[in-house]
């Protein structure tokens, strides 16, 4: 499949690798094309790895990732193109974390609205999918870093936008039963304002490696 | 041990029963002594149950529980006064929930501060304890309602007043183990944010019998 990552940080970069692993076509976008991490990335990750701008990566991709920082997210999406983007499912997995004040950093949105929910309404022909949001990058795409049965949440306005990342994340070694999906995009809300007590967790634990399981 | 509770809702009346049954002296506080639904739950809780104003139930208690509604927590702490307070540990258990917009609720402070600090800021005689938040109130006082291993949090600023929660958790039936300690009470951000993922798993599972595991 043919997927764009937008974002050169460590998310992106992480998630791009794997998605070539798993033997996608992936092009990294960045604010311009040819930039220089993109470019190491690219040359790094194999033959089915390109790089480009952000309009580059959304109009190559049939899915797209959003894993460009929080912040910038919604200007990072405007560069990159309502039109490439359309009719694509984007996964969103940035947090809107504001480092402007130190740290621990805050929202940049939160409470009556979040990232995933504003993205959706920036961009009303594609399907938003918040996913992975609420894991180290690490977990993320090899959760057996994390022993045992731990959960990732999914949410997003359309069902068939989620079945197909349901597969992917199953491509990555989520098992079925652990993804868990919270509705509608407004769930966003529930795990981007679960990453204070993340963070909180990730001060005590010194790790990364870690994740919640649903016990019911 | 002589332990007030602070309001007269599903959760005080839950945890005030909780301490009845296991043999400590109860006030329960209402914004006036001879609240009917104080009252109704003191006839049935026992010989050692009684109730009494907010005031009243902070000056009984050796350790007072905040089982207030989060947005009137700071009036209730007032009435119930910082000098009948002071010197003591009181658990917080209350999330600032803001139902004035409707449902879902939203949070009237967070990301940049939470009810335990205000509270904490408001009481500085007292050792404020965060507890028990992200939990239904039956699900605090009986962990087992849950099969398997998951965790409470605790945070606040005295190690000795942490101690002595975790002994009243433990109690409950909280194992040792799964009472996590995130440190200062600038970590109730951390809990109190981790509700609309809370509200949200609710309306998934559609029932309140559910926690997280930390897993690592």
């Amino acid at each position: 499949m043919k997927i764009g990552v937008l974002g050169t940080g460590i998310v992106g970069s992480t998630i791009a690798s794997k998605l070539c692993a798993l033997g996608h076509e992936v092009t990294m976008g960045a604010r311009s094309a040819g930039n220089e991490t993109a470019r190491t990335w690219a040359e790094s990750a194999g033959t089915n790895a390109s790089e480009g701008s952000f309009a580059d990566a959304a109009a190559f991709g049939a899915l797209v990732f959003n894993c460009t920082s929080g912040m910038h997210a919604l200007d990072a999406l405007e560069a990159a193109g309502a039109a490439n983007l359309a009719g694509k499912v984007l996964i969103d997995v940035a947090n809107p974390l504001d480092f402007s004040q130190g740290r621990p950093p805050t929202l940049s949105v939160c409470n009556t609205d979040s990232l995933g929910e504003q993205i959706q309404r920036a961009l009303p022909e594609t399907n938003v999918v918040k996913a992975l949001n609420t894991l180290n990058c690490l977990v993320m795409v090899d959760p057996a870093r994390v022993p045992g049965d731990h959960d990732v949440f999914i949410c997003g306005n359309d069902e068939g936008a989620k079945a197909q990342v349901r597969e992917l994340l199953e491509s990555f070694g989520w098992p079925a039963e652990r993804i868990v999906d919270l509705g509608d995009i407004a769930a966003a809300r529930g795990t981007e304002m679960y990453l204070p007590l993340w963070l909180h967790l990730f001060g005590v634990l010194q790790t990364g490696d870690f994740n919640i399981k649903l016990v019911r």
